[in-house]
């Protein structure tokens, strides 16, 4: 099983967790964290890049697994990804570099190969 | 082993590498970072709570079993336990989630079943 | 005019602002960051001091003023607001340290005398 | 003079220092940041947006006031920054707050009416 | 008064109001906060390099200023200090610009000129 | 296999794939990634201590690594080390402990004994 599956799997297995144990606050906020990501006046492709951008400079593993699978779901291109990864290296500085390599790697298993 | 028991005892491991090759100052630190949760005005709980969202909104996975487990020694009730992790999610937003998963997770192991 | 009352009147003019320009999302956000607040398991009180260290260790000065103002409106005294602090100085570090010099200074103002 | 018209003169003035007393690597640095934001693959106006939420999520003041006139020039409507600011606020959380408070703040200035 | 001076006298009223109150975590951890730059097996300069670094790249700027006018006093050179504000620039990208800005300023009116 | 060779060989695999890949900005932010560290005004030893702060209190465990492994190479002798860790621990508070912890054990893989 490649990594963005057992990602998949694992998240899944946990947010349960979570929605079913936590209140309704709880659940509110996830249930906006979902919304937010639609399309409306900004499309939920160029949503997806900003969600990657954001979880790339304040380094989270688990949301650039996330961000980077909806991204491939979105159509995002190798040259898009590869751009949005730039903004976010530049602006996270060498900090970034571990999670930048992480997303390349999940780009890879992703996308198969390389365009 | 449960997750918890391994966090304790890899973390006991190195904490006396550190107190063993550091020097005063290190030490002096270590011993403040046990006495401001110690009883004063504020409850051992309250603090321990306090650390645990701290914990959450900083996103330290190792800070959070700690403080996991210590609010579960002082007392702390599934119902207090989710709500300040509300507090965490809404302070820290999504890239919370994550560790707000990892706290549940912790929780559950030591909790046995939710209440 | 205090700093409190400049930092209150700011913050409503600004808010007001973002909620009548905002979408839903927005609001639902700003509704979702008072809730959690509110008395539960943890009293409001409890959600305050909660909401004070993890603006603290978070560096967020505007957050800050807004805790500082709630716990002293909920009966937090000056010694759970010290030793409330002091746990977020060793969680946060000597980066912390302006954001608690400028939580004193609020604090004094609004308390006007220290115990 | 306007606070968008402060900020441009005197991140000029201060840039002009860094880049005169700075070396080679503080230039090339300099350039970096400037070269990720222009049109590739990405549009220059889907990376300003990528800016402007990775400015609002680290809560860099500075780097927000830069994107937000920058958006604006790109051409960004009013509505798309809304949705940018509501992906920044879920993904960075309440503490993110005051810099969206700012953002609208100087978007109101520079869009003179919302629409 | 030059901005340095006057960040001294703020920092020195607040830092008096702060022991004042504080109890002895407080202090201890405020006398922590000297020990660790003291001359041992790094020198105070080093050491000064090091704060300054590390707070540019967490982007407190008045642990910058603080640390700008304690390199100046142990003789950092103007070369030593641009090539330490390139690592903070690197390290922590675009985003901890406006503090590497503001630690030129400070560093313009302590050297009074370039060398 | 050591943890030290573990990272370098993964750390080397994937930045291999990040700057193949990547456009020409990517390989020049890598590019000065190295140069800055490089012999100027400061010694590379002093350069490998600045990075070290620096990736502690930004709690990055590969930035550590990479800079505990060239601390080592630069001769970084082991109490030069702990007082650097000990600048890291008053700077970034208890948040970087886990980092500070996971130094030390690479330290003393790197080192073989303790001085």
């Amino acid at each position: 099983m490649g990594q963005i599956e057992e990602f998949r799997r694992k998240r899944e297995e946990q947010n349960q967790r979570v929605l079913e144990h936590g209140h309704l606050n709880t659940r509110r906020f996830f249930g906006l964290d979902t919304a937010v990501y639609r399309e409306g006046a900004l499309s939920s492709k160029t949503n997806e890049l900003l969600g990657l951008v954001a979880s790339t400079v304040l380094r989270c593993n688990d949301c650039i697994a996330y961000h980077v699978d909806r991204c491939a779901q979105e159509g995002v291109s190798t040259k898009e990804f590869v751009e949005a990864m730039d903004v976010a290296l530049i602006v996270g500085g060498s900090v970034a570099i571990p999670h930048v390599r992480y997303a390349y790697e999940l780009w890879e298993e992703l996308v198969e190969r390389w365009d």
